[in-house]
């Protein structure tokens, strides 16, 4: 039995396009003489679609898009990942489901029944949890397909009421694994994903098929790297990372073999965030419909990374870089934002800030007459940059990309409605430590970051000789304090515990609760971590914070 | 039996003042030889605390603030709702339970079935569903004690796999029903619950007593109004809307009595908004430990209605309008904004943004050469409004207040960093058409929003004789269709087919629909309808949108 691997790139809601696309892929895999094309979880309609799953025409073209497709199967069996209405009205609307189709028609409806909850995912919200799975048969074989995290059994989605599918399913005694995810890249997520892909392989002494989506929806990126695994454990394939791919393999006597050698590479964790961050700032643009960039280029490290990603994802040409120097930019600053500007090709105009900051002074004046300058005016400045990108972006329709890293938007070292503006945050899951690897990963073969943007110290450059430290611990240890805090969801005392200082502590979490308010009005930003900003972690804004 | 509800207002995080406030009521009850004290759901902690439930530390705190509430219940019985850790490592971490304490000790922990996950809520994140449902008895009497949503047998909350917790407690034929809830006020919700409880009260035919929060937590807002029904459906008691309030009722043989007549005071829904938005700004100030507010007062409808609210929730001493006229402001705007200042006594400062404009089109001459004004200069001057009304935000401490209503928000009718600014939005859940309903309403004793204010045609004025009619359908229209396609999620050929014009419907859809990358980036809005922009309305922003 020749099986296709089908990894594709969905656009949510657009049926027309994902249709198109899933059923040339069809058409391949019929031409290819494949007996079976598996697609991913919620192929159809795209992930995550959140309410527009409420949507009555949604639905329907879900069901449109069904039948379309199952239309293209007579020669080839398919399964595919759509949301299915529930017929029980006591229940939640949906099931989030595998549909198997052969000789063009659908033959079994699969639901998942373990729905994830957590971090970024809502499944209750929309999908009601399948409790009852059995396996589905093709030429004979037995097939335990399952959907996602329902080969998680001992993962924190885990829910004692569905119990564990697999468990379930190994009683019927399946001769082939066959799982459809839509599960979003993190850098630690790969190694996890095949331990327990490997696990389920050997627990039940069987080959695994597992067909991941690719492409990136604002925050979430996926990853692809979709997967076959004998029942020894070993790789048999694997599909592409951040790109759409098609393979074959063949399934015999309980046993794959492919042609396609699987992928040996190997990759470290900052090319990994390196091609996650381009994948989801190009799926942005492209099915946003947008085209140009423009950015605030400082000659500092975070907008120089910025530019540098834009430029690779989206073409030099569709990048504008705005250099906007003030009274307190250093003489070094437009120098290296030069640099940049040439070592990447992007375009570029110069926009001097001093007369519209001395415009609010003037004007402000009266009102803040005796009051010593602080923090207000640092803000104006930097408030005064976004009020130009922005301008810049209404006229010509260059979309603003955010430049903020993870480290400042943890903090709140940053301006609301100012440097913390955009339509999309490129590094706000970058810790600046990591931002300095990301950066040298950039200049692997040639210098596009200007060495002296890396080399020099960070500044936000909005007072006469500022200079980060002035303000923060050095990154590296304040990133390692911020890691246990937000990715490990550590408690401030169990840190203290770790050894790092307790004022330090102290003062750093008090910091990350206070700019949960900034963070509320940030942009969405690219998800590379287990734990961004954003959707994936939900504190209340009016509350006081344990510690 | 005499049992006192006690309707608290609770401040999430904050055990300290919350248990000190519950030992209170406790001490108060046991006063009134009270035998038991009912609090509402998840008194302990607040809600929606949202991931602080994930907190060890928080855990811990609730753990501790049971045991010395318990300490305090010897002499009366105790019913509150807290979280309490699920033991089973398969499921999710915790339950959502009622505490009941008999003789200074738990005695029984009854968790809820039904957990909501739809619109602003999302119980599946942290809590595991409960399935077994038992009665609890006190003094002889059997009592059938739920949580919220428990009751709601017939809701989209339902659950097939949970099934209906009021049909197993009605097999143990109960003498008397409690109910423990969090239930967040919408201008429609209070009929709807009614509905739900007396129904329940009917098929039961045994009294219930139903005890609510009161109090706001950003966006979502209580509003109290805890109930006892007889079994004959008559309202025994209500308590106080939008206040914390203790009352007392006595239980006899399936029978309840109460020496308070239940408030019988007809209330409009404009009165219900009124002061469900007073409860909600005064909240978020108080409880994140603000004082002064501040806003930009154009002379329009919306900023006068958000001053004379800010003025009645906060004190008008506390409240500081900024005028910031441009050349395109109508000679009107000054008046009007001034003669608001004059009747509500607020503070208020003038501040031309003249020369900052005229900075901002000389610094942007050279990029913007040759190209025709457009909503670019628009945009810049609603943001150079913003820069200077963030200015004082920050130079003295005062919070700015978000003045965009909803039918704005809904079709992207305002400036994202500019008029769009804010750490809360106090009328962006209240359509235009429902904002002049409003004004009156404020203006139902004597003249606070001026009566020009009320009675010109809304404009932007960011150009000369704008109005927003220019752009906009007229607002009573528009706020029809947008109703249809937010509060009612029918799709726009529904709309249509309700009669409104086929093309006016495309383009409010659109509109609608492009706004959403501007909506992601707003601040909080306090939630008055069953549908608000923000968490209870999840739409993805890199989507084909269905029409």
């Amino acid at each position: 039995m020749k099986i296709a691997l089908a990894q594709l790139n969905y656009h949510i809601g657009n049926f027309e396009a994902n249709t198109k696309k899933i059923i040339h892929a069809i058409n391949q895999a019929k031409e290819a003489s494949a007996d079976l094309i598996i697609f991913a979880e919620l192929a159809i309609g795209g992930y995550p679609a959140k309410d527009l799953l409420r949507s009555k025409v949604f639905k329907q073209q879900c069901n449109a898009a069904i039948h379309q497709i199952a239309a293209h199967c007579q020669d080839i069996a398919c399964i595919i990942g759509a949301p299915v209405t529930n017929s029980d009205p006591e229940g939640k609307a949906l099931y989030n489901t595998a549909i198997f189709i052969e000789q063009g028609a659908v033959r079994n409806i699969v639901k998942k029944g373990l729905l994830p909850d957590y971090d970024v995912f809502d499944e209750y919200r929309y999908f009601e949890p399948n409790k009852r799975f059995d396996c589905i048969t093709l030429n004979g074989v037995k097939i335990a397909l399952t959907i996602c995290e329902d080969l998680w059994d001992d993962d924190e989605g885990g829910n004692s009421y569905v119990g564990d599918p697999m468990s379930e399913l190994r009683k019927e005694n399946p001769d082939l694994l066959i799982n459809i995810a839509a599960s979003p890249f993190s850098y630690t997520h790969f190694e996890e994903r095949v331990k327990v892909l490997s696990r389920q392989v050997v627990k039940s002494n069987r080959p695994l098929i597992y067909v991941n989506q690719v492409g990136a929806h604002m925050d979430i990126i996926f990853d692809g790297r979709s997967l076959a695994l004998n029942n020894d454990g070993t790789k048999v394939a694997e599909l592409k990372r951040f790109e759409e791919d098609l393979q074959y393999v063949t399934y015999h006597q309980k046993n794959i073999t492919s042609t396609t050698a699987p992928t040996k590479d190997p990759i470290t964790e900052i090319a990994l965030i390196h091609d996650a961050l381009i994948l989801g700032l190009r799926d942005y643009f492209q099915k946003s419909g947008f085209k140009r960039a423009v950015l605030g280029l400082s000659g500092g490290l975070d907008s120089a990374l910025v530019a540098a990603l834009a430029c690779e994802a989206l073409g030099a040409d569709n990048v504008l870089s705005i250099l906007m120097p003030s009274v307190y930019s250093s003489d070094h600053s437009i120098k290296d934002a030069m640099d940049l500007v040439t070592n990447t090709g992007c375009k570029h105009h110069i926009v001097p800030i001093k007369d519209i900051a001395s415009a609010y002074e003037n004007t402000l004046a009266p009102l803040f007459e005796g009051l010593k300058h602080d923090t207000t005016e640092e803000n104006i400045q930097a408030r005064a940059r976004a009020v130009i990108l922005m301008a810049v972006s209404n006229k010509f329709g260059n979309i603003l990309l955010n430049t903020s890293n993870k480290s400042e938007a943890a903090v709140g070292y940053g301006t609301l409605y100012g440097d913390m503006a955009g339509s999309i945050s490129v590094i706000g899951d970058v810790y600046k430590s990591k931002a300095y690897e990301l950066a040298r990963y950039i200049n692997r073969e040639r210098e596009i970051i200007p060495v002296n943007t890396i080399e020099k110290a960070p500044s936000a450059e909005l007072r006469p000789d500022q200079k980060d430290s002035d303000s923060l611990p050095e990154y590296d240890l304040l990133d390692n304090i911020l890691y246990e805090l937000i990715e490990n969801e550590k408690s401030g005392s169990e840190v203290v515990a770790m050894g790092f200082e307790k004022a330090l502590v102290e003062r750093v979490s008090k910091l990350l609760n206070n700019a949960e308010f900034k963070r509320f009005q940030a942009p969405p930003i690219l998800r590379v971590s287990p734990k961004a900003f954003g959707t994936g972690r939900q504190i209340p804004l009016v509350a006081k914070y344990p510690y």
